[in-house]
């Protein structure tokens, strides 16, 4: 456990570049000045999206079935979501980090250093230099992610709350998956991998899906960018939707076979309807969009892992299947 | 207690102004979208600065004798104050939150309108809307804030590791005063704000100097800008010093004529060496920049609050009154 927080500088140097170093040399893209001063340097030439996201043990992650590296890749998989999101490139983050104090909840230098590497590892894959932080003493584990994004080469970023009546909904990614994952992880503990392997990755090592937003930013149909609106469904689809839709409601049609087979199976032989436990789903991860009804063909021919879910309604309230309303999804700070 | 998500974002609602609502309405300079979607779109028209802060209890702060307005007040002043250490201009800030299950050590709905009240207060003065942020429980008050900041009118960002020997190091503001009155309240808890009201207050509602660092940047010599590098005092000055002079160092001549009267009357009262405890410090948010011989003199017109307090020396460690090798300031992680 590295005793101060020059040691533990030490260590984040070991794992991330420092971009912008030496000062006033331009690091990457947009960085002017990383990390060692009072804040860092940006500039994206226009308009930024930043995010900032929680990730604490025992309501985000169980140290007992999360590997260290497994915390690490989640905390900054969560948070770059929120760019996926909006289309966004990934321009760099800032990590806040409390660790536990010495004792019997205290986490040894070999600990650190591999969650690190989990978040390291990741953040080479998206491109994404760390840029900042702080760090304490806390009494459990917790992390703090900071993301900081441009537009794509589209030169968009976008939003939730522009789809209309008539829209196509559009999913990216699986729903229920992580859901199914959780459950398994709660009920069993570590070591269940070999019986639910996508599932359980899909709540230990979810994927942000930077690249599939960036695309969805870019499709042009023939009178203009395809996509109007976008969000990450990190919250389960019976939250998001309403979120996304805004005034609107919306008639969704989803089968069991357009389900991963591990949720099907799973909630099936736990005697839960898959397609709402899909629904209910939570740190999903997946991407949320909506064309008109005219753009949905350019969409769905750019891009083949799209998948149109239904269709944008006037009148409000979300029904899948011509009947069955949706329930909440899930909220970590509700104690319902 | 909100009992939910929603609910939480209700009260958040009340205290802060949400800029960009409705989405596209241009809610505040530069920000293109404020809260509820999955990133806020900020665009600054060039550089921005970006800074995390935590502020963690019992690391940071104790609930026995701050009261929660002056928590909200704090979390958001710390951070602000790396915005004046980088003579920038307040765009917006993100807020990070987990509050402490139901239960001994939760709180009530009407601490955390306390906290979120004092938080807004300062957050107005600033000019400072809140543009996100994320709510979870945890075993403790934690509040993890991040400040993003533009260059005022100077059209700068001033960074550490400018100044060369021969140069004036120049502070703004007191050191030590925190200190005492965290010394003070450690030792007899609450109420003592009467005895060292001063030093209690420093402690308890440090306020950041952004109009000094704007104005820092901003102040021209003949030949040019006249400070060359700014940051904020944060760990007290024998830490920060020497991550200001990168590899220079510095002689100081502090005298006990220099230090606030309450710091000097609070240390000498308590057998310990005013001048030393001033340096030791910590979360004095003051300025400490730096400035040309020949430049010093329009800095000193500019600002009285100024203070020169030594040179930049090419040989390295710090000296004070000739003598005296600084000892180590403050790390809130460290357990020594």
């Amino acid at each position: 456990m590295p005793t101060s927080e020059q040691d533990f500088l030490r260590v984040i140097d070991r794992h991330f570049p420092n971009p912008g170093q030496p000062p006033g040399q331009n690091g990457g893209p947009g960085i002017l000045l990383g990390r060692g001063d009072d804040c860092a340097i940006i500039d994206t030439g226009g308009p930024f999206a930043v995010s900032t996201d929680l990730f604490m043990e025992d309501a985000h992650f169980r140290r007992s079935y999360f590997a260290p590296g497994d915390i690490g890749h989640k905390a900054l998989a969560a948070a770059a979501s929120d760019l996926a999101g909006m289309g966004a490139q990934p321009v760099g983050f800032a990590l806040s980090l409390a660790v536990p104090d010495d004792g019997p909840s205290g986490l040894d230098d070999s600990y650190l250093d591999a969650m690190l590497a989990g978040m390291a590892a990741l953040a080479g894959r998206l491109s994404l230099p760390l840029i900042g932080g702080d760090l304490s003493r806390g009494p459990k584990l917790a992390l703090d992610i900071v993301v900081l994004g441009k537009p794509g080469p589209s030169g968009r970023l976008l939003r939730r709350r522009q789809a209309r009546p008539g829209d196509a909904l559009l999913l990216v990614g699986d729903i229920g998956l992580a859901r199914a994952g959780l459950m398994e992880l709660e009920a069993k503990g570590c070591c269940v991998l070999a019986d639910w392997p996508a599932a359980i990755m899909a709540h230990l090592r979810p994927e942000p899906r930077i690249a599939d937003g960036l695309a969805l930013a870019q499709i042009m149909s023939p009178d203009g960018p395809a996509v109007s609106g976008l969000m990450d469904v990190s919250d389960g689809l019976a939250r998001d939707l309403p979120r996304f839709l805004g005034a609107f409601g919306a008639d969704l049609s989803l089968r069991r076979e357009d389900l991963h087979p591990e949720v099907a199976a799973y909630f099936s032989s736990h005697g839960e309807d898959p397609v709402e436990a899909a629904v209910l789903g939570g740190e999903d991860y997946a991407l949320l969009a909506s064309a008109t009804r005219q753009r949905l063909p350019a969409v769905l021919a750019e891009l083949p892992q799209v998948r149109a879910i239904g269709r944008v309604s006037a009148e409000p309230g979300v029904r899948i299947n011509d009947g069955q309303v949706l329930r909440q999804g899930f909220d970590h700070f509700s104690r319902e």
